[in-house]
């Protein structure tokens, strides 16, 4: 949770966050500072963490964190170093608190930071076009193009010999070398996270960012969303087509190639050397495994194992697909 | 038909409306004066009005309006008051008649209205980015963010506490509160409705405009055409994320939630409280139910009643989906 | 190949070809000269070649090249005056030496030759927004509107009586007359086409351009690739909706639709009359006949002929489509 692209607002007294917790406890130093929110295994004993899930019980029963988001029933599984918050619901708890550390997470609102290039020690160093504009504490290493129009906000950090196109926005995003970005791509927003709530939804902190490896190609108008507590990857050598959407948390290993118009749900990781055909869709929360070929219009909704080909909606094993489908075909 | 986004350029002489349609009416004071084009049953004795398929017959019985644009067939079922424009083609005919009284609804030419904001009263009142762009008569709220090269066009209105990303085009559209837009959307075009003719296909007048209501949220790259005769519309509280297309005439309940490059075609109505998932698409003209749940990549081409869940292509009910499809998953 | 839009950086000494290539060849003048690549039909005796597959066989006989990249089992088929330059992969082979004669065409870096519009000839004969830029060489008609923050890229040519919208980027593209492209878009691109390389990819060059006939309509968002060696090809009034997106070398016949979010892969060639539901696919290097409707969500994974109606994924007849889904779409 320590990263530069999001400062953290802590620390706060332990009973303002019980206060937005809407929680009493009396017996408890209520001017105990509390630094930053983190998870069960991250927390060290300034922190806050949260644990709404059995799964998780193990780590629970080890967290030096003073303070724990939790329910009723499993507030019983944390040590003694650790005064359980009990809550209604852990995840929108952990939000509001979360929000508390990290409240410019939450919305993505536009840079108010940046400067058009000219007025930066960029000027000098790289080739840019006409209205570019650069936030606070960017980065851009040796040999780079940034087309007209194009928005570099705070924080990012590009590389060597990199190429980014025109009408571009990059955001909370770490690009490393030779990586060619091209036109009208948003790289870095938050992720389509929240608690859906009657009249009004709470957006949970996206706080994780996008990382782009050596050698990438990322192809016009991509939406590559930011993590919400780990990051978005695109491995090295990787080359996406034109109007791909990649979600929040999505791992996508080195040498794939992915056609135009794909979608890839939140936290699904996949493998090396994958090629995925146009059109085709992966759910959340699926590990696609090495050198697997998703064919064209796929909708792959289970997890896929190494050197496999699959098609179809759902994607099943590309054999079994043409064969279902041998007879239809001929009849065109 | 009366909004202050598309301006009427009537009133004009029975007689132009006839050489437009190249028809000679004999027996008619050629210089009595038509106001403007409406529906059947919201036109006045001033208005001209159209009548093209016999399920309108009840509402033709009793139209106010001077003129109707029909068939020879279906001119008899106009009272006395309402003289028969007869034509082969009513829709083309009508198209060219409400392009004389709405000219600029036709085509979507940039707003050469706009100004740079710094020339604008907004200047004070709102926090924006660089290159921001307001057409005439726009109205913001207080508390509003506008981000980097957003293009604001002329009579867009948009409510307090609202956040507008960068290189968005807001057109013929009506913002409530608490509304985020997020990068690189254009929204309030018109929608992708036209006669085919040979050579040279006739754009139809849309005359809509988009409504987006409280506490909405509009994913990157999103594209939202206004309505044609009626408005498209978002309701209150519904959340769509990236790549999402919604064509002419949609309306969408609120609390509702549009997962990533989800596409909906003209004039579909979709309930409240309903869960789309990434990429499937909506043909026109169907009425989904409240509280029903779409699946990723599922094509729906029939209604769905309320409180069903679907998936597949064509959508189906969603165990059926899943039993059909248990065993080649299985096969992965 | 001799087209205004990539520049030929020949010639070169064979000397120079062959040490890129790493061969050496003793018994020839290292300082003759090549002064162009070019397909086998095409060249002359100035120029290097290449032969990569036996169906190409009846056009090496006969070619006029002197110089040919080809494979040691293809070289005895060139005719005499022409040498075999003999490696294992033709078509890595070929890129290089074609990357040596139009470097500018691998990558899409922004174009540094742009101005402002204010600061050209067009300042009196177009009708722009603000922000617009417009690189070297560019042909503009008459009659022509251009919105706020659009680039047009050097040597692109526009028609009489065209609009182009906000935002938009045109490159290496040709439009005629009278064709409307509006916001977002980014035309005229390299297509996804490259050698799969082990931690960095072979970008092959694409010296084709995009052609944009009379009268078309393209929506927002759209992307439409140049083509690799032949062009990309939108027929006279053809209109294509939002979001969609056109491989390189696509050619599509005149008066078709194609409806939101429609994606053509590399090389396929549609028809005229053609009708494309929305969200459909359709795979590369496919015919598609004239007259054809494709439902809106297929997938097309084999050619179609004149006249026929299809749908599903894979799609087929679309009789045959509705038969097998009718009992599942009545459980709803």
């Amino acid at each position: 949770m320590s990263n530069p692209f999001f400062k953290n607002h802590g620390p706060f007294f332990i009973s303002d966050i019980l206060k937005s917790l809407d929680l009493k406890i009396n017996d408890l130093n209520q001017n105990q500072k509390v630094s930053d929110i983190k998870d069960l295994f991250g927390s060290v004993d300034t922190d806050i963490t949260f644990f709404h899930s059995k799964k998780y019980k193990d780590l629970a029963k080890k967290t030096k964190a003073s303070f724990c988001i939790t329910t009723k029933h499993l507030a019983r599984e944390l040590p003694n170093n650790c005064l359980p918050l009990v809550v209604d619901n852990v995840l929108v708890s952990t939000s509001k608190i979360t929000s508390m550390f990290y409240p410019s997470s939450i919305h993505d609102n536009f840079d108010i930071t940046t400067k058009n290039i000219l007025d930066t020690k960029f000027k000098e160093s790289v080739e840019f076009g006409q209205n570019v504009l650069i936030g606070e504490k960017v980065l851009i290493g040796e040999n780079c193009k940034i087309g007209h129009n194009t928005i570099i906000e705070k924080n990012v950090s590009i590389g060597n010999n990199c190429s980014i196109g025109s009408n571009t926005i990059l955001r909370n995003t770490l690009i490393k070398n030779n990586v060619r970005i091209l036109d009208n791509c948003v790289i870095g927003k938050h992720g389509f996270g929240f608690f859906p709530l009657e009249n009004n939804n709470l957006r949970y902190p996206h706080i994780g960012i996008v990382i782009i490896e050596d050698q990438c190609e990322i192809g016009c108008s991509a939406t590559i969303d930011r993590g919400s507590m780990s990051n978005t990857i695109i491995g090295k050598n990787t080359y996406l087509d034109n109007q791909i959407h990649i979600a929040h948390n999505v791992k996508i290993g080195e040498n794939s190639i992915i056609a135009g118009q794909v979608g890839i749900a939140g936290s699904s990781v996949i493998g090396k050397n994958v090629k995925i055909g146009g059109q085709a869709g992966i759910s959340g929360h699926l590990k696609i495994g090495n050198n697997v070929e998703i064919g064209g219009g796929s909708g792959v909704i289970r997890d896929i194992p190494d050197n496999t080909k699959v098609m179809g909606y759902p994607a099943k094993n590309i054999r079994e697909f043409l064969r279902e489908n041998k007879w239809s075909i001929k009849q065109l």
